[in-house]
């Protein structure tokens, strides 16, 4: 407290500070180590490859060097932020929603898909096709005002727990991605998260669980119209998809919203092949990742499900990233 | 050149410097008159609550200030930004692009709207409704990738000249609008251009006449798909209107880009009407600013076109700024 007030006021003693200042920071330059960047990732090929991607794009002189505006980054949400087996969080949230509307519909305990969720029947949800779902999330996320969504995700998510780990859903985002996003935005990445789940649940946990504005979410989205309410004009979501982020519209709506094609991007399933190809074909420098679940005893072994993303990667020679052989820890806060 | 060579190498010759340094910054913020940072506006009440919002939204202190996540302002573009009489540059693109493929289409010469175009029939191309306009869009917009429509959008405004002014477009901006999107980043607002014309147009001058980055563009979008080019996955142009972003859907496209409601809009017409309520009505605090059009000398006088959003302004209170008072200048290069 002494030290502050002698800086606002008596700028003859500002010099003593400047020079110890000044020779800490030159200390820390050419003499201390430089502070892992990554500690969650096993040091190996994988992370000398993103950080050696990092340097080329940042190094002024380099024939590789990416001004600022151009380094966007794209990362797919769900299996490559956070856990998505053995249900995504979004059906979660969906069939509590749902659950939830029952005593009002009693025609829905014989009626599918309804009966499903009612009756908890994972096999039926599993299988579940897309018309079927469908009509779930219009009944369970549609005809609302836009703001009591939000309220709704955000309550669900407070304190809704995953079925394995001993943990609330937002606290099983993977670290090592974590710390991959600040290591991005430390050197002037612009990060991105490409969902096929929804714009407006995302939304919700992008500050607080991903600390990404809520503007850097692309995802699916519901058609909408403008309603009055307590003579407030506002966002009422309608029924129906505006578009279904996957495989093409990934990187279609990766355009609408950031009018670039990204320089990196990460992603962990065949819904990823297409923002992968729009990051790596015909562009350099350019990095695609594709996060192999291959750690049964950590979080889940289902890597064989991304058989075609798997291909290009091997055919192109993108990194492929093993939960197992390059994450140091799966879960758990960054340090600081 | 010298100076930097000793700050680099011996240290104690640093502190001369650092301390002239100190002592000019301190006599700037404590002797200095605050810089005005709106010169090209009229001191008068226009200004004045402009200055005087931004100055309570950035009071920490202040029962109106607010998080700096939250201040999203968005302005419309043509009329708003950059003048938009006697045609909006982006129809003379669209004739230009039609003219230019006229050679390979000897038929337009007898077809509408292309007649009209050809003969450069400007009452016939004012009066086209909707449908007609389609028609040279996709023609002269759809059926190409994205990076050809680019280039060409790009050579066109590097040449294109106004009718009226001896100026290029680009150069026919607002200044005391570029100030103002100036001013609002100084106090970490988050700019968007939020227009009726294309998306993929304006994003072609953002950086370059607004320093505004590539994705904070919404704007009118035409359904697109990927092709391979060259060994390259691009984004391919389609015909038709992927989102037409005029009336309610300036709000609900804020809403899919941004995943927020602005604090501050600024429009000129009543296809701003939708996006000014949806800023204003039911939320503190928050400016609503419409645009009159009033200065036949300077610029064009056609503020009467507005009857519906003249007269949500006037009921709500929403300002009202006049080019001819409220515009010290209207074009030329913003002061440093």
């Amino acid at each position: 407290m002494m030290l502050r007030h002698r800086i606002a006021t008596v700028h003859g003693l500002l010099w003593p500070c400047v020079l110890a200042v000044c020779l800490a920071g030159c200390a820390a330059r050419y003499t201390a180590p430089v502070a892992d960047p990554l500690p969650s990732w096993q040091d190996g090929a994988a992370k000398a490859r993103i950080v050696d991607f990092v340097r080329r794009v940042t190094d002024r002189e380099g024939a590789d060097f990416v001004a600022e505006p151009e380094r966007v980054a794209v990362f797919d949400h769900d299996g490559t932020l956070i856990v998505e087996r053995p249900t995504l969080v979004q059906f979660e949230f969906l069939y509590q929603r749902i659950r939830d509307l029952a005593p009002a519909h009693p025609e829905w305990a014989g009626t599918q898909p309804f009966q499903a969720v009612l009756a908890d029947d994972r096999t039926g949800l599993a299988a579940m096709d897309y018309r079927q779902r469908g009509a779930l999330i219009d009944v369970g996320q549609g005809n609302q005002f836009q703001s009591d969504f939000d309220e709704a995700v955000t309550q669900f998510l407070a304190t809704a727990r995953h079925s394995r780990f001993d943990a609330r859903y937002v606290d099983l985002t993977y670290t090592p991605m974590i710390e991959l996003l600040r290591y991005l935005e430390a050197h002037n990445f612009r990060v991105y998260i490409v969902s096929g789940g929804g714009i407006d649940f995302i939304r919700t946990i992008s500050e607080g669980v991903y600390a990404l504005p809520r503007e850097r979410v692309i995802g699916s989205s519901t058609k909408s119209e403008l309603r009055e309410r307590d003579g407030r004009v506002a966002v009422y979501r309608k029924t129906g998809f505006r578009s279904l982020n996957a495989g093409p519209f990934k990187p279609l709506n990766i355009w609408l919203h950031v009018g670039r094609r990204p320089i990196l991007a990460v992603g962990n399933s065949d819904g990823d092949l297409d923002m992968l190809r729009f990051t790596a074909l015909g562009q350099e420098p350019s990095l695609a990742v594709l996060l192999q679940h291959d750690d049964a005893a950590r979080e889940f072994a289902y890597a064989d499900d991304g058989a075609r993303v798997r291909e290009a990667a091997e055919r192109y020679g993108w990194l492929l990233v093993s939960m197992r052989d390059d994450f140091r820890r799966v879960f758990g806060p960054i340090a600081d």
